[in-house]
């Protein structure tokens, strides 16, 4: 059966958009009036409001020969969501605006507004406003996620001895995306040949649908453990680990051994003669937690499931150094993930 | 002399705009830590948070032939700054996001914030978040505007018998963008004949200078006077009308020889062979603020300068309608700017 395929201008001035907003429903008691009005207006009595702002344009963050819609829309809420949790924060509300050609059918913004509505409904968030656009080009999307804290989490707070960790596991949202532009380029060389994703199941759904690490900042809280500085992993462990350090003035010592690292992303760097360890610290968008706790929270940050300790805080006169198993030093220096060949 | 042109890549993932920004002060309190972290936090004690969001697409919203950058970095802040006002908010807060093509210079880029920072000088706002990105293709600017209000104006508070006001005047910056075109059509005919913009200096600085009415928000306090409704006129007054009377559920009557129109709007639009009311009604961008008022606070707007009362609400039974100097009905339908032919 042929997908069924309606322009955009059949809904003129994006009626359509109006229509599909109006449907989502809100949660949170934060939110007073979402969409309808010149601004939304929110409710933060004493407590902190967070704020965070993130583009995904097409051709530079998502090619959409391989990305589903649905699972773009659901990305781009979750990365902003992302920055609120690494904030220790709680996300409570998302504008979502819009750029789109008129390449663009009817059918295909709905599925990227399901993607949006699936990841407020799994976090409990607002769709309150944003904006819709004729674009003479592809796709450009622009999210703010506004959210709200007790106790905030600053990159400025890591202490010498203070343990460094990470939630989940690194490097498979790069190995994801190289596996998607292997498949592409084969693809684009010899149509007929379908590509082969098979058994790459988990660094596939890291690339394409990465999620927000909020159950982390739960369970920290529940444990009774602050952490001392925090960011999320959006451009690689070396990348995050320059911000924390630069900015709390420290230095650290990072353990090679120690990066969690899936079997798969493992077997997929392998294929492609590529280290495991440089997709971790240089490949992006795992949206994992990196954050530095106290010494004496060491107890306690044990008894965590999918937690691991990778290294800890040093004077910033020892500057960012990785320790292999034979125990060289390597200094650690941001490359970027986009810089990766 | 010739103008300095430094690529952007020469400053790597926009180094450059982590510089600029970084130049901003912050002036409100409610600003606690603006960019450098994963998200900025604010603190709005005790009052209500307002938040609205708008995107600028090159060749969509702005031409870059006309318009200058500090223009449209002056502009992209005070469309949406004017959203805060309408709900009868003070701005506090804006982030301000780019995607932007390799063929613009790093001056143009400073260009561009400089706008930004004169806007935000102006009304008292702190740039507190943005991201950067490349483009495959031109321009595209999104900002988020962050505010508060105590007394919060909906759009749908108007009752029967209230008086509709407007601030300023109409159709102005509509009549501006036209000029802009003439012009712009006659050189890239006749590329040796310079553009004759002479005598419409003010229609000009509406289009591509617009202010927000923090002015009116302001004075209208003053006085004690509560709009029961208000919007900003950014798609021309019928829109906004029926805005306002839909979300009111209510009627209105217009008088046309109430409209305020500026005399080189009406000369241009002479000029043009175009009725001056049309560009008042259906042209856009004027950033004017339209409300409603008890008929009891009559005496207090008439003693407020640069404010017309332009009709009335009634009953919804009733329709829109605008009157004419003869005493004719017209019924009033939103044309929206960008279908005037």
């Amino acid at each position: 059966m042929q997908k069924k395929v309606t322009p955009l201008s059949e809904f003129g001035e994006f009626g359509l958009i109006d229509h599909i907003t109006n449907d989502f429903k809100k949660v949170n008691k934060e939110t007073l009036y979402g969409i309808g009005d010149d601004a939304a207006v929110l409710d933060y009595v004493d407590k902190k409001v967070l704020i965070t702002t993130d583009l995904l344009v097409e051709g530079i963050h998502f090619n959409l020969v391989y990305t589903p819609l649905k699972h773009l829309g659901y990305k781009a809420v979750v990365v902003n969501l992302s920055d609120i949790v690494a904030m220790n924060g709680t996300p409570k509300q998302i504008t979502f605006s819009l750029a789109v050609s008129s390449k663009f059918s009817v059918e295909a913004i709905e599925e990227l507004y399901e993607g949006v509505n699936l990841a407020c409904k799994k976090y409990n968030v607002d769709l309150i406003g944003g904006d819709t656009s004729s674009s003479l080009t592809g796709l450009l999307i622009s999210v703010t996620a506004i959210g709200d804290a007790n106790d905030i989490v600053y990159r400025n707070g890591a202490k010498e001895t203070d343990l460094i960790c990470v939630s989940g596991d690194l490097g498979a949202a790069y190995m994801g995306l190289q596996l998607l532009e292997r498949e592409k380029s084969v693809f684009s060389e010899t149509s007929h040949v379908q590509p082969d994703l098979s058994g790459y199941d988990y660094i596939l759904e890291r690339q394409l649908k990465p999620e927000a690490r909020i159950d982390i900042i739960k369970i920290l809280k529940e444990k009774e453990i602050l952490p001392t500085s925090m960011i999320d992993i959006s451009d690689g462990l070396s990348s995050e680990l320059l911000h924390i350090c630069k900015q709390s003035k420290t230095g650290c010592r990072i353990y090679t051994e120690k990066i969690p690292i899936d079997a798969e992303t493992c077997k997929m760097a392998n294929e492609f003669n590529f280290s495991p360890e440089t997709a971790a610290l240089n490949g992006g968008e795992d949206y994992e937690l990196l954050f530095t706790i106290p010494i004496s929270d060491f107890e306690k940050i044990k008894s965590i499931k999918g937690i691991s300790v990778i290294g800890n805080i040093t004077n910033a006169s020892e500057g960012l150094n990785l320790i292999s198993p034979e125990g060289s030093f390597i200094q650690i220096t941001a490359q970027g993930w986009n810089a990766i060949k």
